[in-house]
């Protein structure tokens, strides 16, 4: 086990109708907020009129920015830093999911660099403060309610850059699993895979020693393996929605990797993909990891197996353990098929012309990889799996 | 899953030669620190010596206040206040176990209080702020360098009280598990027995739906259960040390318990025998935790079966799921008897004469148990299945 510092800070306020308390919760920090959020679909749910009503009877003033696109954008994120310069806020209200807490938490370190936002996402500057933010989860997938990330596309290039930092996890989050009814199945089956995503990023490891936190990653896998099918056949049972809305924040706020080495490999080439082709981050995950893992299971034979045995209950046969993680790769794989997410480029859309120049761009600045170093070849090698 | 609050927003700095870094984190809080801890073994040790240097080369100053004892006393808490307020002093530094650490929570909390600080435990006052303290861990068992809890024993009586509340919970702990390889093996093996009753305490639950946490609580008591006999073997084992100390944080942080009702019976019937025995409090859970489940069991087999299968790997009986029960309970008893633990009341020198008198004391303010309500005549039961 490495030395590692970890600190999850955010107050998480979950359960049902817990988004009637964002006016009390604001209220601790300012009298003045960027109200930040995507598309209609919180309009149409209710939820903002809840907010609105909650920042009123909190006397709270709020100047809205709607917008943000999955894959959220540098140029909605320059926009809120002028919106808040101007108006002077110092707080950002994300209501969404993973792209809006992304976007705001741009926007809230960004109000703190003199210089141009994106420097951040190109490790030319560091940051010593961000403003608070505070956000209301309506979508489980990114854990960014607790992370210290934040992933942004600048347009011009197409870049998909993450930025990560302990200043700009959120205040607090709001977790109503009930706002999650009205998902449709296939932002659900997506959003679990990217949080089983998070998972496995931390699982594959070489670094030893790491019995705990293996035991948690199993018992996060687990859960989503059990839960997702349920929430897919019936959208509002609670049960499932709050055991992934939660399992979806412990998956990415950090403890999972406490110790480890981890790998992100499969992020940093989904990335890629979602930044030229828009498409779901999630979906793309349910593609290039299993390719991933056939590409690269025979560098910890060990922890490919213990994967096998104690995510997919596979009865290990130890004349043939390949064959046993073969085995839990196709499960993983069917278990994303059978839920609704694409496993092939093909299914994505995305043709061949381009995967020479993602396999480059997404390893421009050296290998990639905790548990094997991908160079460009090795990463269109695992396109070519995928397709 | 019931709606809940969750907030540990504790710094961890873990890993080997941490406590370097004391002055470090300190200073990012004040100049004058109260400096507290048990008994001689910090200065064997050596880490009395580099909290001091590590201090010093900040240019923080420190008043100590040694002599902490097991089941932390109440005359000791009201000494620190008196040194804190009569210095000026603003910030208490914890180097040492959970009696330690409880120590310094209490008076970290009474100096906030104008009125006596046992007024907290006896539920008659509430705060709106506390000092803040930071740790340097050397047990692992209580969990206390995380928790929002202290106990503490007042001598006038023996009264063995918790406080609660998220304002005592330490600002940074430093973990180090190399400072654990000198504990004794009585140590070790209660501390770890404490670890698991924490954990045992959230699972043993009514509440349906809590499928996440369940599976992070077993995959703490699995990864106890692996590591405490490597640890026992051989003291110095890094590896098995860190799993411990780590997994002891997130047993107690409030984590596993978020959504669930929790028990908290058996350290209730535990808090009397140490409070007029003195016995180490991990060490008297051991005795009481499996003669709790025995009286208990049959109110929720679910559960229980569930236990014995995930976390003990017994094979259930369906036609005999009580059979296959008591085979976990006696596991469980065998593993902290195989570990040097105690696992009854004439062990630990208990006699019978005051089991009464400690079950009317138990009960004083009603039933206790969140699984199943425990009156008096309960209570005295299970302390004579633990005979």
């Amino acid at each position: 086990m490495q030395n590692f510092i970890f600190q999850s800070p955010t107050k998480f306020i979950f359960g049902k109708e817990t988004e009637y308390k964002v006016g009390k919760e604001v209220k601790r920090y300012t009298n003045k907020v960027l109200f930040h959020y995507g598309g209609g679909s919180i309009k149409k749910s209710g939820l903002y009129d809840r907010v609105v009503k909650s920042l009123q009877e909190e006397g709270i003033e709020f100047v809205e920015l709607s917008g943000v696109q999955p894959n959220p954008r540098l140029s909605m994120v320059r926009k809120g830093i002028q919106i808040c310069k101007k108006e002077e806020i110092f707080f950002i209200l994300a209501v969404g999911g993973g792209s809006v807490i992304d976007s705001a938490k741009a926007i809230a370190a960004g109000m703190c660099y003199a210089g141009d936002v994106w420097d951040l996402f190109e490790g030319k500057a560091k940051l010593s403060q961000a403003l608070p933010i505070g956000v209301i989860l309506t979508l489980p997938a990114t854990g960014s309610e607790a992370s210290n990330s934040t992933v942004i596309t600048n347009e011009e290039g197409w870049y998909k850059k993450g930025y990560h930092s302990d200043l700009i996890r959120p205040k607090f989050a709001i977790m109503n699993p009930e706002l999650t009814f009205t998902l449709p199945s296939y932002q659900t089956a997506s959003g679990v895979s990217d949080i089983m995503a998070h998972v496995m990023e931390r699982y594959f490891t070489n670094e030893p020693n790491v019995d705990f936190t293996d035991r948690l990653c199993e018992a996060t896998l687990k859960c989503m393996i059990k839960n997702l099918p349920i929430a897919l056949k019936n959208p509002k049972d609670y049960a499932a929605r709050a055991e992934i809305m939660w399992a979806g924040t412990i998956a990415h706020n950090g403890l999972l990797g406490t110790g480890r080495v981890e790998d992100w490999a499969s992020h940093k080439i989904e990335h890629e993909l979602s930044a030229i082709y828009d498409v779901t981050h999630g979906a793309g995950l349910a593609v290039i990891f299993p390719a991933w893992m056939k590409y690269v299971y025979k560098n910890n034979i060990g922890k490919f197996a213990q994967f096998a045995v104690r995510v997919w209950d596979i009865e290990p046969d130890f004349d043939d353990l390949e064959g046993t993680i073969l085995k839990a790769i196709q499960k993983t794989k069917n278990f994303f098929q059978q839920c609704g997410c694409p496993t092939t480029l093909k299914e994505l859309n995305i043709p061949e012309d381009r995967l020479e120049e993602m396999s480059e761009k997404c390893t421009q600045k050296g290998p990639i990889g905790g548990l094997v170093k991908l160079y460009k070849e090795d990463v269109l090698n695992i396109y070519h799996l995928a397709q």
